[in-house]
């Protein structure tokens, strides 16, 4: 198995925490967003048509967006399986991963971060500025779920799920970016608990085999 | 079944797609974001935490997040069925939604042109540039994933699936705003086709109760 991985990437980071909880092998191909490998013809044309990271191969499947991967790994090798079945717990899973994949996460990534500096000619306090705002408005959200519906050591449970895997990379963006996490202590009592997990250390930035200081 | 939606919400329309696949009786509880009811406290306590629309209320179950409300109907109310159960065909389906629903839909939605304009006071054609580079961004992506995968009527074969219920809201919006679509043969054909399917149109925005001009 290879998974197509830049550091940095929340969405590689999330990948990369589900293939350690499941115990599975995998050699890491290092495509550096900040120079634009993932826009190569060959990346393009053979390994993610999305033209993002990460990818997965898994033998025949070639395998782009996030999502996509984790619900595939989570069907193929369902030990331990990070969406429940029961109807109702699985939807509360989805729920939050959701607000994070959806209306946090992209509106913060490094492509987005650079139109703003670029043809849109911004500051770095305006951009700054940007980035704390949708970390402001969807972290209350993600709060406000916690608070309603959480429960246990992990977002939801004593395991963690889907929500976890997608929760811990977008709280190590935002400490990145020097967002005050203050107003979120149910979300940040979960990344500390995270950060004791042997699974989600491997899966760290500083871990990978392409990490830069 | 209760659906609090906004008529041109492109979230909102994806799940109006699957309730009409699923015959399934809804009343809609129109929310006006464009003045901020999915702000109001009763809406962010009592309905959805997330603060957005749409928002499904099924008996006991609240739910948020248009991804999250359509697996829970699909998983609920099966027929037919939205995505696959074979884990190859059911990669592709979701790697497509995904891309439309994480990389093209949260960047172009109605809270970030707000705020390019608002606190960034960017003009009129900074904000339609922007709408413009990231449709053609994200469409190049789902176009190739089509040539690549696709087949049928449909983004998948001969039935419409989650893939079809995220692409024609997203085709639907970035024809209001005047994109121009010549570069998505493929993407287009579908969207061509579902206008022929009596459940899309009876979704569409101006079959809304709450559909303005």
């Amino acid at each position: 198995m290879q998974l197509y991985s830049f550091f940095n990437s929340s969405t590689s980071y999330r990948v990369r925490i589900a293939l350690a909880l499941k115990a599975l092998a995998f050699d890491t191909v290092a495509v550096n967003i900040r120079v634009g490998e993932h826009r190569a013809d060959a990346y393009v044309d053979e390994v993610n048509p999305s033209a993002v990271v990460p990818a997965l191969v898994d033998g025949d499947v070639s395998l782009g967006q996030s999502i996509a991967i984790l619900d595939y790994l989570d069907a193929k090798y369902p030990e331990p399986r990070l969406v429940p079945q029961d109807i109702e717990a699985r939807a509360r899973v989805l729920e939050l991963s959701m607000l994070i994949s959806c209306d946090i996460h992209p509106v913060n990534n490094l492509r987005i971060l650079k139109y703003l500096q670029g043809p849109l000619g911004l500051s770095a306090e305006q951009k700054d500025a940007w980035y704390q705002h949708w970390i402001a408005e969807g972290m209350a959200g993600v709060e406000r779920l916690l608070v309603r519906h959480g429960h246990g050591a992990w977002c939801f449970g004593d395991a963690p799920t889907l929500a976890d895997v997608c929760l811990i990379p977008q709280i190590a963006n935002a400490q990145r970016m020097g967002c005050d996490m203050s107003a979120y202590p149910r979300a940040m009592a979960v990344y500390a608990h995270a950060q004791t997990h042997p699974a989600f250390l491997a899966a760290a930035p500083n871990q990978q085999p392409d990490y830069t200081a």
